[in-house]
C-alpha cells in the first residue's frame, strides 16, 4: 500500500480557449514559439472542459496516459516536451526552496487520464484545454508553482492560453530560449458579465490540413503571413486589450472579425493553400454581417478557427433573437428540440423586416448544433476523491 | 441617303483575357488607375469573343447602343468615359495630322451594337472583351490610331489588356493623369503553341459582390491587399514575364495559382470579406494539387477571378488526361456529350495510381461544363459587310 509520501493524485479541469487574435505561425518549432501575440477569451467549462487525473507513485515503473479512456503512446514527443519541463521545474524548486514541505520525487513515474466532456467530432479545439489541464495536474502532483505557460505551450501553443480564465494574452516574447513567452490575463472573467458565446457546430467532411502541419506551409510560403504577423498584429493586440478593457462590444467584434478573416486569408496565400472555411461558414458570415447591418451596429461577431465551425461574440440581449436567427437560415434537420445545448435559449420571433435584411435561402441541416455558452474560469482543482479518473491502483476506474 | 463621307460602319471582335498576376484595386476610381501591375494571357476568339459594330452617321441625331440586342442606356458613365475619350483623341489627330486623308468629324453621333458568343451566365469576365472591341472599333469609325489603352481603360480596368494576342502586361504607370498606365504584348499569341486552356464553369449562386464595388472596399480596408500591391506585385510581375518568355510551365504554373490564391486571399481579408471561391472551386484546387503531386511537378494550374469558375492553365500532352480527372471527380449530370465545348478533347482514361492520389469522393453536376481553348490574337476586324451587326439605318439587324 501506497504511503501518504510515496502517492499522490490530483484531479483538475481546464477550459477551452477561442483566439479573437489569431495565432498562426511559429519562430521556433521545437520551442513552440509563436511569430506573433495572441488574445483569447477562455469559454465556460460548464460547456466546454477537459478532466485529467494525474497519480504519481514511487510504485508505477512507466509512466503512462489515456486519453477518453484509451490508452495512448506516452512516448509522443509533445507529451514527453511537457513531463520533461514539468520535472526539470520540480527539481528547481526541490533545490532552491528548501523551507516548504518537499514534494515528492520528480522522478516519480506518472499515470495520466484525460477526458472531454465534449465530442471531438464537434471539431472544437481540445488540445488546447488538453494540454493546459495536463500541465496543471503535473504541476499539482509534482509540487510545481511557478508559470505553466511553458509546460502547457510545450505541448501546444495555445494551451497556455487556457491556464488562466478571462481575457488572456499570449505574449511572444522575443528571447531564443523562450522564457518570455508566457500567457498573461488581460481581464479576469467577471470583467464582461454580459459577454455571451455560441458555438455553431457545422456538418463538414474532413479536415484536410491539420493546423500543426498547416502554419509550417504558411510560414515557410506566404509572404501576407509574414507582414500580418510583423506589421499588423502588434498594433490589434493593442487596440483588442483597449476595446476589452473597456467593454467596447463594437470595437471587440469589428478586431475580432477582422482578424479571423485575415488568419484565414494567410492560410489562402499558403501553398499549396489552406481552406478551412467551407460553405456554410461563409454564409454564416454573410449571415452575421447583414444581421449588424441591419441594426447599423455591430451586434455580433464571428470567429472561425482551423475549421468550418463558428464561434459567434454577443452580448445576452442578442442571444435569443440571433440563434432564431440562425434557426431561420438553417432550419434544423432532425435534432429541433436538442439544436440549442448549454446555456438555456428563450425562443424569440424575427421581425419581417429583418427577416427580409436576411435575405438568404434557408439551408437545413448545415448547422448541426449550437452550444450557447460565456467567458470563464482559469483551471480548478477538484477536489472529492470521486472525481479521479485512476482508481488508488492508478488504473483507469471504468476499466477496473 | 448617306455620302460616303458621311457614314461609316465597321464592325470588330476582341478577345476575353485571364490574368495570371491579378488587377484588384484602383488607385484613381475615375480615370480607372490600378494599384498594382497585372498580366494576363488573351484567349482565343474561336471560343470566346465580343463582336461590336459602330456606325458613324451625320444622319445620327443621338448615340445609342444595343447590348446582346437589347438597347441599353448610353449615358452609362463608363460608356460615355470612352466615347469622350475617343473623340478626344480625334480631335487631336485631326488637328495634328493634316497630310493624311481627314477621318469623318469626331461629333458625328455613333450606333453601336455588340453581342457576346457566350452566355453571360457562364459568369465569364465579359466586360474587358467589351470594351476592348468597343475601343477598337470606335477607333477604326474615328479614324484614331493612337494608343487605345486609355479608352479601353476607362470602360473597364482589364479591357486594355484585351487589345493585343498572346501575353499582356497592364502597367500600373506612375503618372496622375494615367497617360502611362498602358497595356502592351508581352508575348505574342504565337509564342507558346503548346499552351492550352480550360475554363470549368461551376455551378453557382448569384455573385454576392461584384468586382467594382468589392475593390474598392478592399483598398479601403485590407492591409493585406496594400502590402501586396507595393511590395509582392513587382517582384511577380517580373517573374512572371521571365517564366512567359523562357516558356517555363513550372514557373509560370505555380506563379499563376500563387497570384489567384493571393488574390482571394485579400478579398478576404477585405471587411466584410469577399468570398468569391465556393466548395467547387476549392475542391478544384485540391484536384489540381493532388494532380500535381502525384506526377511530382506542376502539369496544370489554375486561376480563379471574381467568380468561381476556375481557368486552367496545362500543356497540350495533358489536356486530355487532366479533362479525364475532372470528369472522374465532377461527373457530368446530364449534358454528357456537350460537357468539354470548345476545342477537341480525346477521350483519355485514368491509371488506378492517379485515381487513388485523387483520392475524392465524385461531386457529379458542380461543374457544369468546359470551355477548351487555347492562347489567341488580339481585336480583328470584320470586313465583309454581312459582319455588321447594324444595318445601313443604323438599327440592329435582328430588328429591322
Amino acid at each position: 500500500m501506497a504511503s501518504e509520501e510515496s502517492h499522490m493524485a490530483v484531479t483538475c479541469t481546464a477550459p477551452v480557449n477561442i483566439a479573437v487574435i489569431k495565432y498562426w505561425g511559429k519562430r521556433d518549432e521545437e520551442l513552440i514559439l509563436p511569430i506573433n501575440s495572441s488574445l483569447s477569451v477562455t469559454l465556460h467549462q460548464d460547456q466546454l472542459k477537459t478532466t485529467t487525473t494525474a497519480v504519481i507513485s514511487k510504485a508505477f515503473t512507466e509512466d503512462r496516459i489515456w486519453l477518453n479512456g484509451q490508452e495512448e503512446d506516452i512516448g509522443q514527443p509533445r507529451i514527453q516536451a511537457c513531463l520533461r519541463e514539468i520535472r526539470r521545474l520540480a527539481r528547481k524548486r526541490r533545490s532552491g526552496d528548501e523551507k516548504d514541505p518537499l514534494p515528492l520525487s520528480p522522478s516519480y513515474k506518472v499515470h495520466i487520464a484525460s477526458v472531454n466532456n465534449f465530442p471531438t467530432a464537434a471539431g472544437l479545439a481540445s488540445s488546447a484545454a488538453g494540454y493546459a489541464c495536463l500541465a496543471y495536474a503535473l504541476a499539482q502532483v509534482y509540487g510545481v508553482e511557478s508559470d505553466l505557460s511553458e509546460v502547457a505551450r510545450r505541448g501546444s501553443g495555445s494551451a497556455c492560453r487556457s491556464l488562466y480564465g478571462g481575457f488572456v494574452e499570449w505574449q511572444m516574447g522575443e528571447r531564443t530560449d523562450g522564457k518570455d513567452s508566457i500567457a498573461r490575463q488581460v481581464a479576469p472573467e467577471s470583467h464582461w458579465p454580459e459577454l455571451r458565446v455560441l458555438i455553431l457546430v457545422v456538418s463538414a467532411e474532413k479536415k484536410l490540413t491539420g493546423s500543426t502541419v498547416g502554419m509550417q506551409t504558411s510560414v515557410e510560403t506566404s509572404a501576407l503571413l509574414k507582414f500580418r504577423a510583423e506589421v499588423v498584429v502588434p498594433a490589434r493586440m493593442a487596440d483588442m486589450i483597449r476595446c476589452v478593457k473597456e467593454n467596447n462590444f463594437q470595437g471587440f467584434g469589428q478586431l475580432t472579425m477582422k482578424d479571423s478573416n485575415q488568419f484565414h486569408a494567410t492560410c489562402l496565400d499558403t501553398f499549396p493553400p489552406i481552406s478551412y472555411l467551407n460553405d456554410t461558414s461563409r454564409r454564416i458570415i454573410h449571415l452575421v454581417h447583414r444581421f449588424n447591418a441591419h441594426y447599423g451596429q455591430t451586434k455580433v461577431a464571428y470567429t472561425f478557427d482551423a475549421g468550418p465551425n463558428a464561434v459567434i461574440f454577443t452580448l445576452d440581449d442578442t442571444v435569443a433573437e440571433f440563434v432564431a436567427a440562425v434557426k431561420h437560415s438553417f432550419p434544423p434537420e432532425s435534432n429541433g428540440d436538442k439544436f440549442v445545448k448549454g446555456l438555456p435559449v428563450r425562443p424569440a420571433s424575427l421581425s419581417d423586416e429583418l427577416k427580409a435584411a436576411l435575405g438568404m435561402n434557408p439551408i437545413p441541416g448545415s448547422i448541426k448544433y449550437i452550444i450557447a455558452t460565456q467567458v470563464g474560469p482559469g483551471p480548478q482543482i477538484l477536489d472529492h476523491p470521486d472525481a479521479h479518473l485512476l482508481g488508488p491502483d492508478g488504473l483507469p476506474k471504468s476499466v477496473a
